[in-house]
């Protein structure tokens, strides 16, 4: 099931993306949740809810031209989790960057790095990135792969972890390099306004499938930057899941962005930053396109 | 003006501590809100109301034993902003205490390092903090101010800082140093269910007055650790604000922790851990004590 948030006017509401076209929730029932956020945290049986009114066929998809997507989340409850240097190409190109002062010296970490995003710099697919929030010029893609948690709990075992994924969407991590390096810890640099591009669609886990086979490619004014498949994680996302959870309870709806792969524009030698103009494309294969441009 | 969230049986509701006693606001009138955070974000003209109802006198206290505190914004919306090594001792032994992998080697920071803890780690005044949250027996407490955001923004400049401050409250911001040093950002290791107690009350600006003559004692089991006034800050909430909100939307109710002064346990040769049985209180000057023992 591919859930999608869409904007008619002022309203945001939850919505379902099919062969026939994208069909509001409210549409197909009027007392589904409006919001994605409502059906992760109704569980299987809203999904279920959801199916056998899908099947049923009687609603009518929204015109294409009457709504615009946003982030299937678009205001998280809490911050996004973030792992960083987790693809070890991308580890070393970061270290070799001189922009870590902040991982104590190692090159690919032995445990888990994890750091937040505000949730006030979500944004979806179609929408503006704001290249002035990054005074230095120093503005970076980091395409990743988000986990959104469907059951909540802590001290989740790897063994447990994918009962506990509701989905996946397309994270793009926009950073400013220069804030991430100078103020040590990253949040600063990572949490801007409009630095959180997520969507297209929020993909239930059952359609996704095996998630390790999933394929990352990060496109800048058409030219590939990053390319990898997530089986490529250093830290896999049961491990993942139960780092984070050990102490902490997750609930519905979290969601952790699980790190990016090498390529990005920090990376290059001199670095690619983005500038206003440039438009970035964030494809996983199963999942969709998440395109921003920036301004 | 002292507002205090309390705990009824399964409710939770906002109450205003007065000198006759605890008045839940809605006996002041029905329709004022239910929570402190819809009192901050209705802004001064819910204080007003709330003065004015203060004022008819109406209203019958609570009996003392009909409820226990919460923190004051028991589930904040968003993970807590939170400041580190702001006092210069603090920061020299921090440094000192080789735990401190991720700051890139400076002593005392030339920018503020801003980190998040999540809005689950929250507990009042009285609850419990669980040891067993951080597995390698490095429990430590940081005694700090807490800032409420009253009226957001972005771009704040520091001359209209104070302007968008609603009050203030204590934090402890408890951390497991272990898990904060190996996993080189700071999150995993402060975010642990029940690790921010916050309270006991969040008092207006207006009633706190000059916050920087704040003093904050730390207390365990007896012996004081820290002892500090809120004029020795390194960044000074104007600057704090000004930082963080240079492209981050800042929004009514959000938190931020200060920073914490010299003598949290991990700066004594052998670290003062804190273990089960040990209370931690941190008073600060004009708010209250914030009372939680570890267990």
């Amino acid at each position: 099931m591919r859930l999608v948030t869409v904007a008619r006017g002022d309203q945001e509401i939850a919505a379902i993306d099919t062969p026939s076209g994208v069909i509001a929730l409210q549409d197909l029932a009027p007392d589904l949740p409006a919001s994605i956020l409502g059906v992760v945290q109704g569980g299987p049986a809203i999904l279920d809810r959801i199916a056998k009114a899908l099947s049923e066929g009687t609603a009518t998809p929204l015109a294409a031209d009457s709504f615009t997507l946003k982030a299937p989340i678009p205001r998280p409850t809490k911050n996004i989790f973030c792992v960083g240097k987790n693809y070890v190409e991308h580890a070393k190109e970061f270290q070799d960057s001189g922009f870590d002062q902040s991982s104590g010296g190692q090159e690919v970490p032995d445990l888990p790095i994890v750091f937040t995003k505000a949730p006030t710099s979500v944004i979806g697919t179609g929408a503006d990135v704001i290249a002035a929030h990054d005074a230095d010029g120093t503005l970076d893609y980091e395409g990743e792969l988000g986990v959104v948690i469907g059951r909540g709990g802590r001290g989740i075992s790897k063994a447990a972890a994918y009962d506990h994924v509701f989905g996946y969407t397309v994270i793009n991590d926009i950073t400013a390099r220069q804030a991430q390096n100078a103020h040590k810890q990253w949040f600063l640099g990572k949490s801007a306004d409009t630095f959180c591009p997520m969507g297209p669609a929020l993909v239930t886990a059952d359609e996704v499938g095996d998630v390790t086979s999933l394929r990352l490619v990060t496109v800048v004014n058409g030219e590939k930057r990053q390319d990898a498949v997530v089986s490529d994680l250093i830290f896999d996302i049961p491990t993942i899941i139960a780092t984070i959870s050990k102490a902490i309870t997750l609930e519905p709806g979290d969601i952790i962005a699980t790190g990016t792969p090498v390529g990005v524009a920090l990376g290059f030698k001199p670095p690619k930053y983005l500038k206003p103009g440039d438009e970035v494309t964030v494809e996983i294969s199963r999942i969709g396109v998440l395109r921003n441009r920036i301004v």
